[in-house]
């Protein structure tokens, strides 16, 4: 907190014996406090008049900058991250904004309210309250651009749908599959190329808000994208000037860091963004990591050409590459390098597009999400299959109409079995087939091919301590079938051996009878 | 250049029309320049003096630090980047080794020497004069730690071997298969562990200089790891005080910097050095790099966990990874990430120790140096063939006994034939067994199978113009054995006919009859 915004809580608190600051409703922890104050409509308010609020309690304070919403109206939001009466106060140039104080009670969070999601166990992510949070998401990058009617079959498609996180663009896009002017957009101005951009357009972003709550009840994180290329000067929002594109990130990071289940994706494909160089991404990196009281997650995804992974306001790798799943060996390799929890988002797409990158097949796609888990990493779904309006869920969301997203609620049902810690590769850079947790919990690819058997064994972990698998330690086996979604028990249990100084088999060398098709995966966990 | 170095230089040249200064002996570009200054032998001069020196030619300047050398002798070493009339004035607190002024010519490099290795064309290497340096390294940790006469030995077969850069440490290595105590220790004391880390033993420096200009001669590439961990406290060379350490720094940077063919390897599996912390490498690193003049190639090499490559201070990645070079599509992933120049460092070796990383077959490292290459990244040779007097090349040097290095002298002459600006995938995260340069140059992996037949197509590299492959265009191909060592050509020549988005084949459907086995590679060239 700066020194400011101590001397002013500190003035509220020996006010607060004499005087009672206006109470509000109560909020619960990680909700959002929404303080609206009346302010001057002259001039431009976008760009003439700053508030920043400061929050406290306890030890704890945050200065949260407010914006202004239209009609005349300010908005500081604000998300509580502990229970308990908070109190602020104001600050602002502007006579009416300034030095509004009050209090409000933080209640515990209501159930299904787990906090933002945070990086955990170096490669993994939680909630704020230490729930596992395992990414399976999915990509509908224009869908808030279309009519309402196909925004609601979107949320109701997703209401059933496994996915727990949405890659989603604040800009419109336009890209072959995907041309419809939207029905609001960002700026003031005439479309398509007419904008003032320094006067946002509140009923943009009040949609935009809408559509990322309705996904916070879905228990859908937004993954929101901020910048991306598919517009090559149509709009123009690709190609703002640096005070308007920083402007608007403040501006949006103003709006949005107060949901919990928003992150930020500074942008999609950013070196096809051919108006912008890399040290423009930094500065944006930097101000949204600045501005973000709460420090939401933030990425920023490749074309062809990666970032610099490690900068430190970049807090996960958001990966295009469509082949890297195809494999847990490779998989793993940018874990290596990167040092940061790895989220393939784009692996190509489950759909029959003419293009290489829009025409997996459903079995593929749920086979490169194994591999991925396996490599200790997250994988994303898209789908693109033609439609004779081009209402393809990767652009416009609607109905899914492929065969993948059952399999990975399959998925997602398995990770719910997982450790905590998450799934790691089990011997790095070797018997890539192992993921899990050494010593209680492996997850073995049994391959593209229909074996009928698999011998038992398992890898020691060379970086583990060497009790991790020990002679007779038990274990107990299912056969997961990732495309049936079935989980069979094999009967009876596995007794360690040490058969090597890399490998454990069971010590009466039984094997496991396989249904003899691919798509298998073991489910191997410790007994005792 | 600092300022005092630029004053001191405007005094010499105020001066130099009065009085001439002493010439010395004309040395060639790269070439060293090594001044002997007789100073103070009491105390400790390894700590208690300091003498830099400033050399001059035309508006380049560089200040090299020189370094005590016992027996009364301080000795400052300067390679000239640039031919002509150089000018150099010392500065030291002690008056014998201060103020002394002198020039020297510098010719033209005689033949074999190129210069510096440097980073170019972002993932590959050349010499200062502009050669392509494609790496071929070998690995022999120990072999200046052995008898003269297996150094000897070891030198012989370097001079028929194809390597052109060898992995060494500057400390001795204690490890099983290689316990011997050295000839020499870096410090005075008395061994193993008695040593006074303040007074280095000029002999052990002179002894490695020595070989280092061996090595020049061959035209190897002397990769000099500064720390490992193969000592675990034996001689405790693994776990000096950080002043230790910095002092080590120095002066072996002091004492080598000027010979063209060094680089420095901060480590070996830097992470299994348990006594230092990452923050500790940080700090190496950046000594290395200011108190290097000219900017050898700097690395760090990792065990388990990588350290981040993205840090200014590192020019290339040098790693570990024991199955990412068994496939091309592995292979040039860290590519993305750390986005400098990759050299796999340790692939395994090609061996029969009853561990893993050591029991390679020949053809699998052949195929891993292919795979590699492909890939736009290079691989490191090591051999670990089991002896009676563990005299095991990996280790100690001596002779070599496998397969490998005649199939690697074969690769060596095929990139001698390659672009200048280094093999890139052609495709990347697509169609991994082309590499080269698109429209001109391709080198194209056939695989583990034997196949009787190979359908020639060449696909569109996505990031080049759509120029780069057109119909019409003109092709060669030639069919190389990469185990038996051949080039047969393909009689007559391939035309391009545009088959899909992404490929072209040739307009009369031509393939290309093969000899049925593995280890095959094709390289296709423009004709027109």
């Amino acid at each position: 907190m700066n020194r400011l915004c101590s001397l002013v809580l500190l003035v509220i608190g020996l006010l607060s014996v004499l005087e009672a600051p206006a109470a509000a409703e109560p909020v619960e922890q990680w909700g959002v406090f929404d303080l609206a104050l009346p302010g001057p409509k002259s001039g431009n308010p976008f760009v003439d008049v700053r508030v920043t609020c400061c929050f406290e309690q306890g030890d704890v304070q945050r200065d949260v900058t407010g914006f202004y919403d239209g009609d005349g109206i300010y908005r500081v939001r604000f998300m509580p991250e502990r229970t308990g009466t908070w109190r602020y106060r104001t600050s602002s140039g502007v006579n009416e904004l300034n030095d509004r104080t009050g209090e409000f009670d933080v209640q515990k969070p209501t159930p299904g309210n787990h906090g933002p999601v945070r990086v955990a166990h170096k490669h993994h992510f939680e909630f704020a309250d230490g729930t596992p949070f395992r990414p399976i998401g999915t990509t509908c990058y224009a869908w808030t651009h279309q009519t309402d009617e196909m925004q609601q079959q979107t949320l109701k498609t997703l209401a059933t749908a496994p996915f727990n996180k949405i890659r989603m663009c604040v800009f419109p896009k336009r890209y072959k599959w995907s041309t419809n002017e939207p029905p609001l957009y960002p700026f003031e101005g005439t479309p398509p190329r007419d904008w003032d951009r320094s006067r946002f357009n509140p009923a943009f972003f009040q949609a935009l808000e809408r559509r990322v709550l309705d996904l916070q009840k879905l228990g859908i994180e937004a993954d929101l994208i901020l910048f991306h290329p598919y517009d090559e000067g149509h709009w123009g929002f690709d190609r703002m000037t640096a005070d308007d594109d920083d402007r608007y990130l403040r501006y949006i990071v103003a709006r949005l860091a107060a949901y919990r289940n928003v992150w930020w994706s500074l942008a999609n494909e950013w070196d096809f963004m051919k108006e912008k160089r890399e040290a423009d991404f930094e500065r944006f990196g930097r101000i949204v990591q600045k501005s973000d009281p709460y420090r939401h997650l933030l990425s920023i995804h490749n074309g062809k050409e990666m970032p610099n992974h490690t900068h430190e306001w970049i807090t996960h790798a958001s990966i295009q590459n469509g082949s890297a799943v195809e494999d847990a060996a490779r998989a793993v390799l940018y874990r290596d390098a990167i040092r940061k929890p790895v989220i393939y988002d784009e692996i190509k797409y489950e759909g029959d597009l003419p293009k290489r990158w829009g025409n997996l097949s459903a079995e593929e796609l749920v086979q490169r999400f194994w591999q991925a888990t396996i490599a200790g990493t997250y994988a994303t779904h898209g789908e693109t299959y033609q439609h004779p309006e081009n209402k393809i869920w990767w652009a416009a969301g609607g109905e899914l109409h492929g065969q993948s997203p059952a399999r990975l609620a399959f998925l997602k049902r398995v990770l719910d079995s997982a450790p905590r810690e998450g799934i790691e590769p089990i011997d790095k850079w070797q018997n890539s087939q192992y993921g899990g947790q050494g010593g209680r919990f492996y997850l073995v690819d049994l391959g593209k091919e229909a074996g009928r058997s698999w011998k038992f064994r398992l890898p020691k972990s060379p970086q583990a301590d060497d009790k991790q698998l020990a002679d007779g330690m038990r274990f107990q086996a299912e056969i997961l079938d990732t495309w049936n979604m079935t989980i069979t028990d094999v009967p009876g249990e596995f007794t360690l051996k040490r058969v090597s100084e890399y490998f454990w088999d069971d010590a009466n060398d039984r094997a496991i009878e396989l249904p003899g098709h691919p798509g298998l995966v073991l489910r191997i966990r410790r007994m005792d």
